[in-house]
């Protein structure tokens, strides 16, 4: 038998499944400062020890995003090496602050199975939580990819499509943020006068900015967060298939439209919640990423004064700056350069 | 009204005008490991916690010019994000060590202000200070950029060009380094057997080496130090724009001449003054940055017998190794590979 | 004279030199977090603080090879500056545990030289050891390595070619491995259940996944090293030279091969000791590197029940997928895709 992992085919999955997910990570100061070369994230609080200590973190926190590529990356051996496509992400909450010196690991429940037409493909809905060493969860996310069958004459199992909630409610919001000194936060340093009470649902904002991406950019993220998927790594196999070379990992996307955000949401500080998500168009290296953001909501949190939430649709295209706000029209068709759209809550200071 | 920051043009600058800059940044080992792999720097203080310790340091350094690019960064947003160009730096000196975990901050006043006959830009004269959360002066340096107007009709202001220092003068030069056990300090660890006295005002030095940038190591820089500058990053824009590519951030390719020069200037462990710098020529992806370094003057410090001030003038080319030291000629006009002219006093032991 | 350091060349070794090295390095979490972004490694003891603690070691070790990098890159600007080809490696051993914070130096022996017939260059053997500062040696190991002489005139040096071992005995290894407490070791964490007994002499494990690489990425790794070597830097000089491109530094494929490998030896959690090493031939920036491996024997290890010694030959290839295992025939020449071999003792938990 062999001693090299070929990854689980579509019939290696039934509802219920549990699988605890190698490769436990320390997350430390390295990893925030790669995270701070390969984005150009400006958020204030993870970037200075100094600012999170002055609102009452006991040190500045590791950004949400690289909490979320780390925990996503071990789930990737195991559930998504066969995957033909990663197609969405649900009801995503982040449950913990995490900080450097603190080792993750992740596990995954299989919690939804749907064979598809063709027979040999199906879809694997896996709800995936990080946690801390000493069992505290930091984040849990539903995630569902199209997974290859092994033998497409296999049985189609029942299908089971799990109940997926369209947005995180804001009360279930913030336990990964302690209470903040709202009042020390300083709007000089963080780099824009607009707290929470200043942005109403309809707004849209235009980040203005573009980053282009290098292959060695985008491979340094995907190793750093141990994530083995294919596709991002060998151009001697991706050369000869579907798009002729490597595609980059989705959550290289979300992370440069995030860092992208900060211009015209600075004060967005954390990301609380993964409403939806969807990479509607793959990126390559030689591309240039722009971003929009819709205000889908604002809300507060019962029992907080000191934040509120803000439901963000991030949309982020490649070569297409969006000053006009590219997106889907009436008939769900999006613009062609549309590669991300992305529904989050992002707490802000009031 | 827009919640992006559309920076600063030439007309909303006024002279005495104070601007705090974001986003505040705590420095760490994680930074300094990236500042050694995308430059290879190899000064033995900053390199090694052992070393630094013998010689009386409470740790490792963080390096000089790591320091003043993040500093750097943060006025970007506020000061240069409308520059045509970065016309050049002086009376820069380093006033305290930083060690990793300190969090640095950044402020700008406005000293001079002089529009050009063109009408549509103006020069804006920057004093900027960098300074831990205590308070500590860390750096200040002034600097000065061409500006676009908004509104070329708006009026001009009163011309005010500062009066700046040629260079600083060596008794303002130390405060950033300890008084060091000289006598601990080993030649062997540190890559040559040249000190202080060891060096003569007119000396040449070629430093032989040549390093070819990629866009991928110029972006991780310039993102690290959370320098915005668009003409960074944005390939999209860019390649429609004067050079048809991306502009190398032109702090990369001092850092670049200040690594070769390890080559020649082993000792040289400290920038304490900046005197000048000029980026004489645009640097871009593909080309290979070589460096020579005249020594203009070697100086004491008054109350210092652990260390001398030598005063350095590191030219940088592209393409063109510098084994007969490029630079200008009588006519001010400098031969065409030349890119930077940079003008420093750094600290060896005696 | 010059200050700038031209390397030693042949005639300047002599048998019995010692040589002490530049620069000495302090290496920490900053540098292991770009050692698992540049590679991808997933090893669990240097992957997490948490799981390397429950099985008794005070903190995540260093990885092997980022230490053996560090340590020779350190040799560089002594040894091989002036060398024409890196030959081959011999007699490693870890001598004890590397951690973050501890401070790096190196020092070699000459034991061995050996003029080619065609008095242009000849072989230089160095025994190279790494120590911390307070003495305790991490690391030695032969290289030797063919470089020019500076005057083909200058007479040969009676010949010394050293007795290398073809591989160091299983009771020299283990000693940069504390006592385990391999009862605790969890292969859900660690990506697979094989541990040391499920390994037998010649068994063949294709790695099966492929990593291309890019020049951002190899420079970056080399100058984290601190390895001046000048063709993996300069294209402008090696655009004109015998490869008309930089060549990658061959300690980077044995990290490559080595990461590559963590699929089929995921348990295979340090490297003990180097038997051989051969760059069989150059790799180049935009190749894809592949690697099966051979085990070569297993080893109790005297006096200690935790752990066994598997070793290994890994093999790796560029653009080349390794399913029928590329090696070399009878003849001893090598499938031309074949750009490494190394033989290596890795331990396992019982």
């Amino acid at each position: 038998m062999s001693k090299t992992n070929p990854g689980n085919f579509f019939e290696d999955f039934y509802v219920g499944q549990v699988i605890r997910h190698a490769t436990p990570r320390t997350i430390t100061e390295g990893d925030c400062a790669l995270y701070t070369a390969l984005y150009g994230s400006r958020f204030a609080v993870q970037s200075s020890a100094a600012f999170a200590r002055a609102l009452n973190y006991p040190a500045a926190p590791v950004d949400d995003l690289l909490v979320f590529h780390i925990v996503f990356g071990k789930t990737v051996p195991d559930i998504s090496l066969n995957a033909v496509a990663n197609l969405g992400y649900a009801g995503g909450r982040f449950l913990a602050p995490v900080y450097p010196g603190d080792s993750l690991s992740a596990v995954s429940e299989v919690i939804g199975l749907k064979e598809n037409s063709n027979g040999k493909t199906g879809v694997v809905y896996v709800r995936s939580t990080g946690y801390k060493d000493d069992g505290t969860e930091v984040l849990d996310y539903v995630r569902w990819v199209m997974v290859r069958k092994r033998d497409p004459s296999a049985p189609a199992p029942m299908p089971v499509v799990p109940d997926l909630p369209d947005a995180i409610s804001p009360d279930a919001l913030g336990d990964a943020c302690p209470l903040i000194d709202h009042a020390a936060w300083d709007t000089d340093l963080s780099g824009a006068p607009h707290r929470f009470g200043d942005y109403v649902a309809g707004e849209r904002i235009d980040h203005v900015d573009g980053m282009t991406v290098e292959e060695a950019e985008h491979q340094i993220a995907t190793r750093l967060y141990q994530n083995t998927a294919k596709v991002h790594f060998n151009q001697h196999s991706e050369g000869q298939g579907r798009f002729g070379r490597r595609l980059i990992y989705g959550g290289h996307v979300i992370s440069l439209a995030r860092a992208l955000s900060f211009n015209g949401l600075a004060n967005a500080f954390h990301v609380a919640g993964i409403n939806a998500g969807r990479h509607v168009a793959p990126l390559f290296a030689g591309d240039t990423v722009f971003a929009w953001s819709e205000v889908l909501e604002t809300s507060n949190i019962s029992g907080r004064d000191d934040v509120g939430a803000v439901r963000l649709r991030t949309l982020a295209t490649k070569d297409r700056p969006c000053a006009d706000f590219p997106g889907n029209g009436a008939d769900g068709a999006y613009d062609p350069a549309v590669i991300l759209d992305f529904d989050y809550w992002a707490l802000m200071p009031k």
